[in-house]
């Protein structure tokens, strides 16, 4: 779909497939071309410049009536959904919320208009030795943005997703590409999309979505000379893939990639003696929600040994052991989840603490959910404990004592979360260890659990590398619009071709930095 | 330097030049080893710890100190800088004033307390389906910084200025490496800085300072696994050079490179007929002020033709060819830009409007002023006469009509600025001019002129590729401070254990969004 037209260069057509069962869903989808990605950009740069001066409150009926399409596709869109990715009914229903809330909360802060952080600092004519000029400064749009479908969460983070709603109430233009394992999914929103762009007469090139069963198309669009920044949601190599191409470019353009970690949760001591089969119920579920398939999802448990600490693995294990498999994304991703959860138990002194059985008859596509364990020296003598394994699994270390577990902490690489379990009381003699582990993550989750992203404005969904590949910024909260503009500073302007958002008298009302201080005024 | 003793591993020595005179200046310079490098980056991060934790007031004391030390220099400073820079003194005094300046600036900015961007979402423990955490984020330093010292700037640019007070600003220990053409004058200043770290009880590694006379001890701090961020000042080589190191590295890091410009001014019809003398004696200083040697020279001009564009032409030919000639920073500084503009001036269509002439002496160091003239249609096609030379000359094009000056902006790379001279009633009538030309720059300046960079909180230091390889930050004013930060949010934490920041009651009295509206409450 490029800029409102449907068009099918390639003969080639590839097919959706039931998570579930495995079969071909309706529908034929073609494989996009070099020149649909180009046609797609080119109507993106066209759209840019009015789309970018369209108005707040024009931006903002965009974003709300996508989300009112959205929500209008109904059941259509569950029962396609639930098809195409394998997850439950009632997280579809709930992530279509989510995806709808977030575009109304971007509407929101369009509307709102303060997030463009506009500083004015007034002239000083008479400043000696020289005069102060007047300057102000705001965030602009930086142009087409390419989004990378995400494989686990076929709403949330992708074609109309948190990427997309960010980008466009930045004032940008957005490039999708689908992601294989959802595409009729993808179509009915993009469809969507499409209605509410009409309806509230955006420039047709405002957005494209294109689809490929393989790479080349990402390539294409990450390489091209107007593509001003890229999102992705997904694996380490993926990410980095993008990341490397992006930096070969003659100009060069940030991607955002989000490439997910194993978000260790420290159980401190006590804790574990004075509620194990809570905290055990609590990450039983949390492990094993949406078959693991988050990228917050608490793949590593640490603690120092005690009785506590044995009852919170024995309540744990049995507890994992007797969760229902689930339908995991796609195919690939089950096998992967089971050769490299398998490949770990093999791994020196790795043991097997629990692991659910199949059910089903499509065990193809079925989790089981594992619980391993492995002390401290083992865990920090092995790098590849330390990566992810996507799916409802992981890892518990065992630490000999405090001393061992601020190793087992410095062993540690970037990170989404962290989580501390730990009482009120005890926190004071951690603070080094609770220091250490502010250090390597993005959000650090007192008595919580890192599963269930809230998307509200302090959200930070972003850690140092290799959680992402720029801890400076967000993809979950209102902050994720912060990823696709830049300052332009005016000096000494004309105040009536100023940007109203700079203009004296504050004619939107908005919240500014006025000579250092916070202002409606 | 390194974590506040001197070393001198190397036998090699090198000495610094008198600019002016290519004399030899007291002072040995030991070029620094791969240890040294090694150990000042130990050092840094081992102070990381304790220096972000200081506290406002201690940090804030810390950069006044250093202020006053630099200050108290006084004459010993100004000859030094002034013999190897050839900058005259006066130019030198004012520098030094513009870099205690910043320092203060900084140290206000830090005792003030906002400029960490707290943002406050509070708990909804009723919301339905799912209660609302409470979550809370800020800003926090990233750990060392490498800054490389400008050529342009010996004081304002080099081993205290913008750079080093905005990372020390955020919390981050800092490793110099001096530019070899001021080793005297970086001698000067770093021992400034000891001083003040030892007076104010800063640990050790949070400064050092390394020479070199090539580029090795650069490519070793900028490849070193702690070091977190990189900044540069200088020419499009040299930061793509270190952008592609850092490229190169496992763990991604930001490379902060300000390449500089051309800066084009915009001249339109009814200001060059109404004024065209006045516009010729501002842009005849703009254009040859401390010999052309500021990222925002005005490198081209642009004039529709017409009498007035002629009036302009021949006042400014006349008032260039009688500017004094000048010293340059360094003898190659000055041998480049004679065999650079004397290239373009053989380009196809290219002709001399004004050359001054060289006076004194020693001629290896003067710079000789030159404007030339060339067509819109030989500018657009030929895409060397848009790379920046960096000295006092400046290139004319002369366009047909506004359809030909439109056709001339769109060929045009990223900027740091951009300047329009415009009557009042005329700048209506280039709305298409003025808004794709604001897409190209960081500033946007009307009836100004770019040199004299302010030094405020709205200030954008920072255009477009390739004027800087990263157009999202900027190296001048209180904002350069966000190079060396990212967010961490605190989820559900105790009260007592957030930073202070973040703590309810605002115990710093800091302004903070909380729900969504800025308040200091």
């Amino acid at each position: 779909m490029v800029a409102g037209r449907y068009v099918s260069s390639e003969s080639r057509v590839f097919h959706a497939i039931n998570a579930a069962t495995g079969e071909s869903l309706p529908g034929d989808f073609y494989p996009a071309t070099e020149q649909d990605a180009d046609d797609a950009l080119k109507a993106a740069q066209g759209a840019f410049k009015e789309y970018r001066l369209v108005g707040n409150e024009r931006r903002a009926a965009f974003l709300r009536a996508i989300a009112a399409e959205i929500s209008a596709l109904g059941a259509v869109l569950t029962e396609r959904a639930v098809a195409e990715s394998g997850l439950p009914e009632a997280r579809i229903s709930g992530e279509t919320g989510r995806t709808t809330g977030q575009l109304n909360l971007f509407a929101s802060l369009v509307e709102e208009g303060s997030w463009v952080d506009a500083v004015i600092d007034t002239a000083q004519p008479d400043r000696k030795p020289l005069a102060r000029p007047d300057i102000r400064k705001m965030l602009n749009p930086v142009g087409p943005v390419v989004v990378f479908g995400a494989s686990n969460f076929p709403l949330a983070f992708s074609v109309a997703g948190g990427d997309t709603a960010s980008a466009l109430a930045a004032g940008c233009p957005v490039i999708v590409k689908v992601h294989p394992a959802h595409p009729g999914t993808s179509a009915l929103v993009g469809a969507a999309i499409l209605k509410a762009a009409a309806a509230t007469g955006m420039p047709e090139g405002v957005f494209s979505m294109l689809y490929d069963s393989g790479y080349s198309v990402g390539e294409v669009l990450v390489g091209h000379p107007l593509t001003k920044a890229v999102t992705f949601t997904g694996s380490y190599k993926g990410g980095m893939a993008l990341a490397k191409l992006a930096a070969e470019r003659s100009t060069p353009i940030p991607v955002f990639a989000e490439m997910g970690s194993i978000n260790p949760v420290v159980l401190l001591p006590g804790s574990l003696q004075k509620r194990p089969h809570e905290l055990a119920s609590k990450y039983a579920a949390s492990i094993t929600l949406g078959a693991g398939q988050f990228c917050t999802n608490p793949g590593l448990l640490l603690g120092i040994k005690s009785e506590g600490l044995d009852s919170f693995i024995s309540e744990l294990s049995k507890l994992m052991s007797e969760i229902p498999s689930a339908t995991m994304l796609t195919p690939g991703i089950c096998k992967n989840y089971h050769t490299l959860s398998e490949e770990v138990l093999q791994e020196k002194g790795v043991s097997l603490f629990a692991r659910s059985e199949k059910s089903g008859t499509a065990e193809f596509s079925q989790s089981a959910a594992i619980l391993a364990g492995v002390t401290a020296t083992e865990f920090i003598s092995n790098p590849r404990l330390r990566e992810e394994i996507f799916g409802p699994y992981s890892l518990l270390v065992l630490a000999e004592d405090e001393a061992e577990l601020e190793q087992v902490v410095a062993s540690l690489e970037g990170q989404l979360t962290v989580t501390i379990m730990g009482e009120e009381e005890e926190l004071e003699t951690y603070t080094d260890v609770i220091d250490s582990l502010s250090q390597i993550t993005g959000r650090i989750i007192l008595n919580g659990v890192p599963t269930g992203v809230e998307v509200c404005h302090a959200m930070q969904h972003g850690g140092p590398f290799p959680a992402t590949n720029d801890s400076r910024f967000t993809s979950v909260g209102s902050d994720a619009v912060y990823r696709f503009v830049r300052p332009l500073a005016w000096q000494d302007w004309k105040n009536e071709l100023l940007p109203p958002e700079l203009q004296d008298g504050n004619p939107l009302a908005i919240w500014r930095k006025v000579n250092n201080n916070w202002t409606k005024d």
